[in-house]
């Protein structure tokens, strides 16, 4: 079934939230997201009345979530296959910033106080997005090129599902449920693979970004907004432990963890367990060929977990 | 007003789970806790229908809390100020053991894959109590010292209020909040001040240590059960960012977070900060003072978020 | 001038070691290097006394160097630019392995006891290298996939210069002098640029890799012998604080560090220094771009210190 | 034998340097070091012509050590062992300041270059000591606390061997064979134990603090000038692979490398080793033992590679 869904709430938490659509494994969802800050396809801000609200907490009100979803018939234990079938975007402009302490090349993350140097002035950027030729335009005053062009390359920064322990975080969080990954490989063509922690499993997501580099080093990408369609499906009594993807040349593990190199230990042992599970490498025999064929990407070095992505080319499986 | 509190509910996760008791700043409560195993003083397990549990999720079924208590009239922005007056050890065993894929020197964290080694065989121990003479005995049954007496110095390893942004954790987490730090200093005679992030502040605690050497290297310390008097007072329009400590000898600041170096980082940054706000040193004075007479102490380094806590003492405040 | 160079001593070190040759800025050298354990095209192994050694110390003879080449003219505060015009591989075997107490999934690097897990068996690996059609072939004899073929990609593992402070270091760690980097970007085509540190420059290199996966996780690439073709010329009175890379798409910039994200942070911050110093980009500008079209690429995380390349296309520049 | 040693020459570098004495096992060496800028007793400098010195490189005049000695019959595979007789403060000054590129919570290490924030202004700070009363003063000018005494506690902050492969590196730089560690426990009292690395072992120390915090977070402590007493020992056939401690109380380990927890791990595994090989503990109760009496030290956060000390009470020996 393909369900054309129009947010009403959107949640600023992975987990097991009220659900806002119960659907079953083989639909389709065609839904919209927002941009981190909460602003829709037509620049205009989320009200507050449709966000996830406390009146005893405070709430960090930054990349609003679209759903969860719900999903009947996946149990703990099953693994959630969501497809990226499209990711259509829906506005003309993009921002990005640099924040006084957040960034790879400052205090990283928010709340952190790592540093005694005075911090960063901040700095606000828009981009154009010429959505026909599918390029992002920058004006640089106060360089010698005064006029940047880059292709766009649209992808979802934050998806996942409920985490385990039925904790709830903050959306800017990845772990082994996916999260806030900020990892260009979750991009239209790609399946993503998450372990199912909570009946439901509660799939929610949004965060699109337009275009990025490799660890989304000032701390944002070109954040906007998006149209989105995901197909889902369940696969039953399927255990894995960490986020997997799939697109037509790679099979790919995401580790989303601090330090930098645990995640990229997690990434490459997830992917060196499914070359032996599913594949029928020796296991010694996936570690060589990983070593010498293997790439990986950084996806983010500033949320409060980092991701990176370890790939292995479908070409050499048997 | 002093209370007398029997648990009949343990929760699994720091937050605000619905309270076991309202108190006011200024109130003591005397409770019990059970081990991080969930074995209270008589070596009996606590029944499932006691703790936080939920048919659509999995819980990881270790530190069980006691609390959350809510303390009227801390708001968002308070302190919360808990003076740890008596720790009394309630049972004459502890236990401690190694575990196949946790513990400083293998794959530190539950959950995570980062090695191809085999995993550690299990080894599991039991330590007897001399509480009249506060001596823990060890048998050592392959080594050619064959017992060991050591000195008990129990402490609370998991204290916390509920976090930033209203998540939910796992209490084998520590963070801004709290949470299971594992560290020694949070003993008898120590006050700590945490955060009030969330109305009402839902205190929780447990998981006592009889003694820990520094890092918790194996992964656990000598578990055991307890009896312990808290007083609590809610310190109204101080903001701290992360947890403080106060005892005879030392003021301290807890930063919990990995890599070690960034825990090291944010409880010397926090602590210097102390020193400029309350103590009027100018910022490069404290932290040339705190460079010559610092010290600082690793509580753990295996849970998820690892614990040091700098001290400065108290002898060279104004 | 071009000059046909046969090596007949080999170095364990970059340093200011006793020159094999002076040469001038402008000049070529042909020359062959001999793999990771000292074999060269035909097999053989380089005897001991070609290869720098000492009866009062310990070598450890890994990655024989062919060098130091002392280049006239090169002062401290130049640069040194290495273009990489050929590379040609001359064997038809490469060996790789998984060792016991190296690569990135056990304790990374020998010499260091991390961990009380068991270590790694000892595991061969040949490959063959059909260097018409410029592919390796293994067998696998215990997995379900049987044989497998990979393009070869060669590169030079170990290249730099004599280090800052005169220290000379084992050739097997990497610095601001570059080293054993083991970056396939380091490949024909690629010129690098290299601090002067030391009046000569001393420039060193082996170890070239047939082919390799990102981050050399295994410990080890295709380790081969190789005929190289080297064109140096010195940039009087540059100063660079670490090795440039640059080719006809990108230029780069490698940190060579530990932690792994102290690397990303090392060769991400010199990347923005150079856009600024010479292409005119303004601080907060450059990092916006690099933000968003930036690739970087893991070298190994299996070294003393490990290798980050950060990328800027060079399409951006002005 | 014991010698009075008045150094005429200094290295900035640990390494087999040409000795400035030979002397056998069972000696005694008298002699004067100089504080880390090179001043003497008298506040005199060290004048150029006595400092390890190139015409071709660039020395990093920073921590002049005393120095080589090279001992008789000192082997590769033996163990050097160092009693520290004696260390007498000789000047009643010693400085420490904030630097612009240094410290714990800035870039660490001179030479990198990981931030983008302004860098931190300088500040030195002129400390007086009182050598009859064992005090050092500090003024505050901008501080509430005007001047402060504190207790000195001095220890040589660099000392070492040989590294192993012959290489030589700056003095600022820790390893396996001790250097530059800025551990207090290299104090009056403590034997060290260094692994021998090269015939002779080539000890030699410096930069004694009168005085430091844990850590050295700002990057420097008191830094003074003093007279060493130390007797020389080998220890034949003994093979260790990291520096071991010994005081009256304790038997210890030290750990230099980076990232901080690879130290903290390298020391406690080692410091295991050690109970299991001379003491005969079963590997596991060993790790047991040590998780609950253990203590750790971080000696410093700032130089090229970090040190924690592991350390284990004797009284629980067999």
């Amino acid at each position: 079934m393909k369900y054309e869904f129009t947010p009403s709430k959107y949640f600023f938490t992975f987990g097991p939230n009220p659900p806002v659509l119960e659907i079953s494994s083989g639909d389709t969802v065609v839904t919209t997201t927002v941009d981190a800050r909460g602003f829709d396809s037509f620049g205009t801000l989320v009200p507050e009345e449709k966000t996830q609200r406390s009146k005893n907490t405070i709430f960090r009100n930054r990349n609003p979530l679209v759903g969860p979803f719900f999903i009947r018939g996946a149990d703990i234990g099953d693994t959630l296959a969501v497809s990226i079938e499209r990711i259509v975007l829906n506005r003309e402009t993009a921002w990005s910033r640099v924040q006084p302490n957040f960034g790879s090349f400052t205090e990283e993350e928010l709340g952190k106080k790592l540093l005694l140097n005075e911090p960063l002035e901040e700095r606000y950027f828009q981009w154009t997005l010429d959505l026909k030729n599918n390029i992002g335009i920058i004006e640089l005053p106060r360089s010698r090129k005064k006029k940047l062009e880059i292709p766009l390359h649209p992808f979802i920064g934050s998806i996942g599902v409920a985490p385990r322990f039925g904790r709830i975080e903050t959306s800017l969080t990845p772990g082994e449920y996916g999260g806030n990954m900020d990892s260009p490989e979750t991009k239209e063509g790609t399946t993503m693979y998450f372990p199912v922690f909570v009946k439901g499993a509660y799939l929610s997501f949004g965060d699109v970004h337009a275009a990025q580099g490799d660890g989304e080093i000032c701390g944002v990408a070109l954040e906007t907004s998006a149209e989105v369609t995901l197909r889902i499906n369940v696969v039953k009594g399927k255990i894995i432990d960490w986020p997997r993807l799939e697109d037509k040349e790679y099979i790919m593990v995401a580790g989303n963890s601090k330090p930098l190199m645990e995640a990229f230990k997690i990434a490459h042992v997830e992917l060196i367990d499914w070359l032996v599970s599913e594949y029928g490498f020796e296991k010694w025999e996936a570690l060589q060929i990983l070593s010498q064929v293997g790439t990986c990407r950084v996806g983010n070095v500033v949320d409060p977990k980092y991701n990176v992505v370890a790939k292995f080319p479908k070409k050499y499986l048997p």
